[in-house]
């Protein structure tokens, strides 16, 4: 039964377990087991990889079987509904089109003195996509994390996914990465594929920068190898947080709550309401709508440890609580949503009113899905076209312009304790003391 | 003597040597020690900072004295000349300047049947700035980490660097500080100043985001509590990287090389030039400028081991190479360094013409010295008012709207199997299926 907290202080102390629920303990036991993955991935390559896909995944694969076949990627098109291909091609195009929004662009401002300062936008030459299997092979996955590198016209971008029996991968995962602008897709997941993206081998390409989410051998990885490529963040279990009125109808709202603990018995599903009587309201269907459910075990223990009612004197007190959780998704299911956005402060993502319901954002509606998770909103963003670019300053003087700041500049220096910083501008501005 | 190759196969294999020098095998060995730091600084909060203090850095303080004083923040101003003070000022405003160029803004668009979409720009509530101590104790650093999060509109700004002798810290940081914006200065460093911004202790506030250089034990432990908060980067040895021909003035580029090399023993020089006279005449001007240096002995070592002068037969193959490098600041010596630019893909800043030396970069003229090392330049970018802003997604729908998506997402969900995802839809747009 989905518990309601009524007193503020416990709601607080709640919050904060929940928030904090990825044990550190259990990821620094996983981690000898990781690094030696990686270590065996960067000297034996392929041979490697084909060892722990056997091992993990049982699947036995020669190297010429690692990279998927164009006939393959033809052949998924046949393997799903017209109706699945139409959904997945409208979800690429408005995520395409909200992406295309506000993409940075390189930019030069010319000052006094013929002095030109400006930043150059690039992408990365060479993108590595993890999307899971199993349970979580989700051609959204494939979308959003392919389709931010696409517009930032990324000339490369690897996906891997471990196969699953018969050493397939699903075919909506296939079709998806297609639609998406994947260049090429390889077998192999787990930290095997993490490390074959971050070192390279006889056929996987080294590349610079590594997104998607996947379990915590895969996330562990990625923390291991991050500095010797980039990585998009840690990703932990998913969550939900809903600010709720009596305006607020209990279905949708538990419904919401249970779209996000199907995901996971780890993930968060939290409501914070001003209407005792809407909690009750929840409270009991959330239990109805979890009867039947195709994935009631999974879902009940989400909602058994990391499911939460908490009552609060006002909308401003849950915008408070939510802050201090910074939670990965946050619906307003209140009257007027946007008076309250300007007090959230953290938030991946913020889905306003009572017909937005977060399965809009996590499909279709075009922001990306891939989002800070485990208090991470405090401090990062959503997966963007940004994580897939990058800039260099540019800095021109002219001589007279070097002449204006050349005293400073050596002041700084002698503060500094670095003479040839010193020279270089002194020799340029005054001449070379020998000359 | 600074080396010579000539052969491009060479020269490949130098760079890549040169570019991976941060051994990995090092960092291992010292990561017990670093996530014993952690610990002892989780458990015991301002005793441990006390008990590390007094081991590394032989301060004997107590739990007040870790606060610089306001009295000491005034005294520091008393402490440094007018001169210093003013090119203090100068950097600061440049800085600024630049800086706000660009900030990002919270945007909105509105589509057909009422949807909103968008972007809300926030900034972290507190940012934790990371200062060395000792000889690398630089106001700079503190310009080029405090401006940012302040344009940025941080609230709280928390410094932390290491007490020097007498408990002292360097006069000419604390004005830095002041002149940027810092809000609170603490007397600790080490990776238990990291441990303590990252955990909080009685003295010192937990912060969301860690910026700014360290020696090793310092970016270990940023690595190490990356995922609990946020970190800018991953910070190495310092490099510079000059793309040189015939038109450019040995004397400024033996300093300008120089000037990388004297910042510490693994720092690297590199000269790719299409002149082979310019080649023997820097390699001569940098012994002669070496001659009387301050820091002779560190400079040299770094000269030796990861200083170069490889000869290139076009700057389209010298630009082929720095992509492959990545520089951390990069000087285009050419005659027409603007038609050079357009070939660069990785390089955290890029200074263009002989009146452009790395230092008026590293000091005054507007972008952040802080950049990606170690071939990061390949994914990531400058310090920048971004690093301590992040967005929420902004997804409002109406019932119109979702009722014209709601066939698609269905299918989306049924395709991986996520029930509730689909009810969350179907509830709002058919109703109950009871009702």
């Amino acid at each position: 039964m989905l518990r309601i907290i009524t007193q503020q202080a416990e709601a607080t102390t709640e919050l904060r377990r929940i928030c904090d629920r990825t044990s550190q303990e259990e990821i620094l036991h996983k981690e000898a087991t990781v690094r030696e993955v990686l270590q065996a991935v960067k000297r034996q390559g392929d041979k490697a990889l084909l060892h722990y896909t056997e091992e993990f995944d049982n699947q036995i694969l020669t190297p010429e079987q690692l990279r998927v076949s164009g006939s393959e990627l033809d052949a998924a098109y046949q393997q799903i509904s017209k109706e699945l291909l139409d959904a997945i091609q409208l979800a690429a195009r408005q995520v395409e089109a909200f992406h295309r929004q506000r993409v940075p662009k390189s930019w030069v401002q010319f000052g006094d003195d013929d002095v030109v300062l400006g930043k150059r936008y690039t992408p990365v030459d060479r993108a590595g996509l993890y999307v899971p299997g199993g349970r979580a092979s989700y051609p959204s996955t494939v979308l959003m994390n392919a389709i931010p590198a696409k517009v930032a016209k990324v000339p490369r971008i690897v996906m891997v996914t471990p196969p699953g029996p018969h050493k397939k991968i699903n075919p909506a995962v296939l079709v998806a990465a297609q639609e998406a602008g994947v260049t090429e897709i390889y077998r192999v997941g787990g930290a095997q594929a993490i490390a074959a993206l971050a070192y390279g081998t006889e056929t996987i390409p080294k590349v610079n920068l590594i997104t998607g989410p996947g379990n915590i051998y895969v996330t562990l990885a990625k923390k291991l190898i991050y500095g010797s490529v980039g990585i998009d963040s840690l990703a932990g279990p998913s969550e939900v947080l809903i600010i709720a009125d009596s305006s607020a109808n209990p279905v949708y709202v538990a419904a919401d709550m249970l779209a996000q603990a199907e995901h996971d018995p780890m993930a968060a599903a939290i409501l914070l309401t001003t209407d005792t009587q809407l909690a009750k309201k929840v409270q009991l269907e959330v239990e109805r709508q979890l009867h039947n459910h195709p994935r009631r075990l999974l879902t009940e223990k989400a909602i058994a440890h990391y499911g939460l009612i908490a009552i609060v004197d006002s909308l401003e007190t849950a915008a408070e609580l939510s802050n201090e959780f910074a939670p990965e998704h946050l619906e307003l299911e209140i009257a007027e949503p946007w008076d309250l956005v300007e007090k959230i402060r953290h938030a991946g993502a913020i889905f306003l009113g009572t017909s937005t319901p977060e399965a809009v954002g996590d499909y279709l509606a075009g922001p990306n899905h891939t989002l800070p998770t485990s208090g991470a909103a405090r401090y990062a963003s959503a997966l963007s076209v940004e994580t897939f670019m990058k800039h260099s300053s540019l800095i021109q003087y002219s001589h007279t312009a070097l002449n204006k700041v050349a005293g400073a500049i050596q002041i700084l220096t002698e503060a500094e304790g670095l003479p040839s910083h010193g020279d270089s501008v002194l020799f340029r501005t005054q001449g070379y003391p020998d000359d």
